[in-house]
């Protein structure tokens, strides 16, 4: 007697599979099962409709479908900022910009608004995990947890007064405070995130390294983003900030450190050795015109990588497709070398390697028997990805966020056939109208 | 007695009007009034309403209406390329994929189809003028003919022998032909096409300027690509590459220089002295790692600059949007200027800029009474695109290629509400299946 073939939640059957690891390896014919959650077996179709008896079946007949990315470093909440001012300097751009519509208006009720529309972009495009770094974290997880979305939340710790907190003491206080409570939501972690060396002086420093070690809290941190921030610490202090982090103890396998675009042969080496994550974030280091980060030479030093968006305000939108292949792209040229940052290595860090960063690989980034259900389908039927020889290189190269149609977090769907399943979209674009009257006058 | 309103063709009623002239000018409650194909008044919508009676109206509430983009290099047929090697040095690349193809391929069907494939994607991304450059330019310009599209062909000229034509005086007479043959259509003109300098010697590119100066007709090529293309030139020569066209007179308005990553200062004034357009491609420079276009100081210049995407095979699309996003965010990089390549002025090398290069912009490029009526509505209530506070922003750093709506060449609609009305898509994309089994060997 033949045993009767277990019942599973899901049975996928798209046109191509690629489960990132390993590293190039493209299935078709395949199918993904998944079941309570997790992927329960990736095999050949024929094989699976044998196998397995599923409740639902998904047939994706012109799709790939991949990991669902990880955007390694973003401001959600900012997305209600987007575009607000463009083509300024920097300083200019914060200070008469973004710092006085923050102070008015970063309240929790903007931060909930702004991460919904944030994360619905994000959603949109093709995103299931997102790291994230704002005030009111505890605003941008509730939102997260409504949409069913992965997300890291940073602990935002800063020696300056802020909306949503008094000092760098008070900031580490409620974000302890916000780990706790975020203890039971499988879906939704934390991280410290100091903002920056000349935002955070050393003692909140030192405490943040003694709750990670005592927590097991990662630690995410904007770091050289520009040859200014390197240039007055060193004249400040004799130091660059790299080598101040490295001696109050902050780099480690914990550590994701953000831009990173001023980079010393030695620096390079060090992020190598200490295990330091780098979340490279292109189009907004382009736009402000930070500098370039030597993604090739970071790849073969060794070091982790993977790709963050920023926030809308720098960038201006929250798609990781656009952003894979600007990295892919620029990271030729600033190598010199059309074969630096391959396709697929593009692939591997916007999806395993930001898992990686966070601690997650053992749970997400890569189609694996026993890893979370966190993938998405795209459709490369269109005009714009046809003829396809190769499915990577479409992937970066060619497909675009518009082609994104099925989202899925732990076996739960988000996005299907290009529709919200749990997010209200018209309500989500009229709460944006409404911040935008709101403001406009920094605009 | 009140005369009666005269009637016109149509009455376009956006949210956003841009004509790109005045550069920065934003329209609202607008009216782009069109009849017999031109742009016959652009006036305020109640004032509008009451002097024509339109046979038409087009509301689009929530987007912006803009000249069509212009497309100022391509390879349009290599669209049936797209992808087959990426990530590979140049010469690999050219000398084992997309030569050999071609050698067995490039026939004028082959360019048919793939210029139908292109023209197909360029027209949904809001493309309405293509400056072309491929073997076969006769069959390119009957596809643009056959789908309503504007389009300079460039008669390509190389000293070798192509499945085209025997030799360079071979092409230039096919080419002379071609443009006989086009002379009663308004929509479609030839450029001469000498591919490079390292391609052409000297006594082609003498009768070239002969006969663009005895004709009226521009000249289209290839210059200072790579390092290597200059290095090598000044090693065989010791010229480089835009001195010896210098000296063959060749540099004049009349000039569209492709590519350009490597200029000296002088070159650089020499080209603003000479009148000398740019079509600068900036994610096929990326791609190829040829190196980074001086865009900024082009501009500073005074140089004319129009945007190419290049031929799909080394970009791997033909988005326009996603092209000036990347020159804008380059060029600050580039610069180290974050002022360096505003959004305004992004827009205005891919309509206005492309357009003067041509030689087109007494007729397209911006939407001025009298001009032909070239234009296409952006649809910015996505999530993607709001809130937005300034338009030209949001168009350039958030918009897609899928919030292209409506396409109008010379008046008529290519594309209606997303959907071709020229061309069809299943037809199309089973070519490009079809294409795909014979060029797979290649890949």
């Amino acid at each position: 007697m033949t045993p009767t073939p277990p019942t599973v939640d899901l049975l996928v059957a798209p046109r191509w599979l690629l489960p990132i690891e390993p590293q190039g390896l493209v299935l078709e014919q395949h199918a993904l099962i998944v079941d309570a959650g997790r992927i329960r077996d990736l095999l050949p179709l024929a094989e699976a409709r044998q196998r397995y008896l599923p409740r639902q079946i998904i047939d994706l007949p012109q799709h790939a479908v991949l990991p669902g990315l990880v955007n390694l470093h973003t401001h959600a909440a900012m997305s209600l900022l987007r575009g607000i001012a463009d083509d300024l300097p920097l300083m200019q751009w914060l200070q008469e910009h973004i710092w006085p519509a923050e102070g008015k208006h970063a309240n929790p009720a903007f931060c909930e608004d702004g991460a919904r529309l944030a994360f619905a972009e994000m959603i949109r495009s093709g995103t299931t995990c997102v790291n994230d770094m704002y005030f009111f974290p505890d605003a941008t997880a509730r939102v997260a947890g409504e949409l069913g979305l992965r997300a890291t939340v940073g602990l935002i710790t800063t020696d300056f007064a802020t909306a949503w907190a008094a000092d760098a003491d008070d900031c580490i206080h409620k974000g302890l405070e916000l780990h706790d409570a975020l203890k039971d939501k499988p879906l939704l972690r934390t991280i410290f995130a100091p903002h920056a060396p000349y935002t955070v002086s050393d003692a909140p420093l030192r405490k943040i390294r003694r709750y990670a070690d005592e927590l097991g809290i990662g630690i995410h941190m904007h770091v050289h983003e520009t040859a200014h921030e390197v240039g007055s610490a060193l004249q400040a202090t004799g130091k660059r900030p790299w080598q101040r982090l490295k001696e109050l103890e902050l780099l480690g396998p914990d550590f994701i450190a953000v831009h990173m675009t001023q980079l010393s042969d030695e620096e390079i080496a060090e992020a190598a050795q200490l295990g330091v994550h780098i979340a490279h974030c292109p189009e907004s280091n382009l736009k402000l015109a930070s500098g370039f980060c030597p993604l090739a030479r970071l790849q073969a030093a060794g070091v982790n990588i993977g790709i963050g968006t920023d926030g809308a305000a720098s960038n201006n939108d929250l798609d990781l497709f656009g952003e894979m292949r600007t990295a892919a792209l620029v990271a030729k040229a600033v190598a010199g070398d059309p074969q630096a940052v391959s396709a697929a290595q593009a692939l591997h860090m916007a999806t395993l390697g930001g898992a990686r960063a966070l601690g997650l690989d053992a749970e997400i980034g890569s189609l694996s028997v026993g890893k979370s259900a966190d993938f998405i389908a795209v459709d490369l039927s269109r005009i714009a990805t046809q003829p396809l020889y190769h499915l990577q290189s479409q992937l970066v190269y060619a497909a675009g966020r518009d082609q994104v149609s099925d989202v899925f977090v732990a076996g739960r769907a988000l996005l299907r056939g290009g529709q919200f399943t749990t997010l209200d979209e018209t309500r989500v674009l009229a709460k944006a109208g409404e911040w935008r009257e709101k403001i406009k006058p920094y605009a």
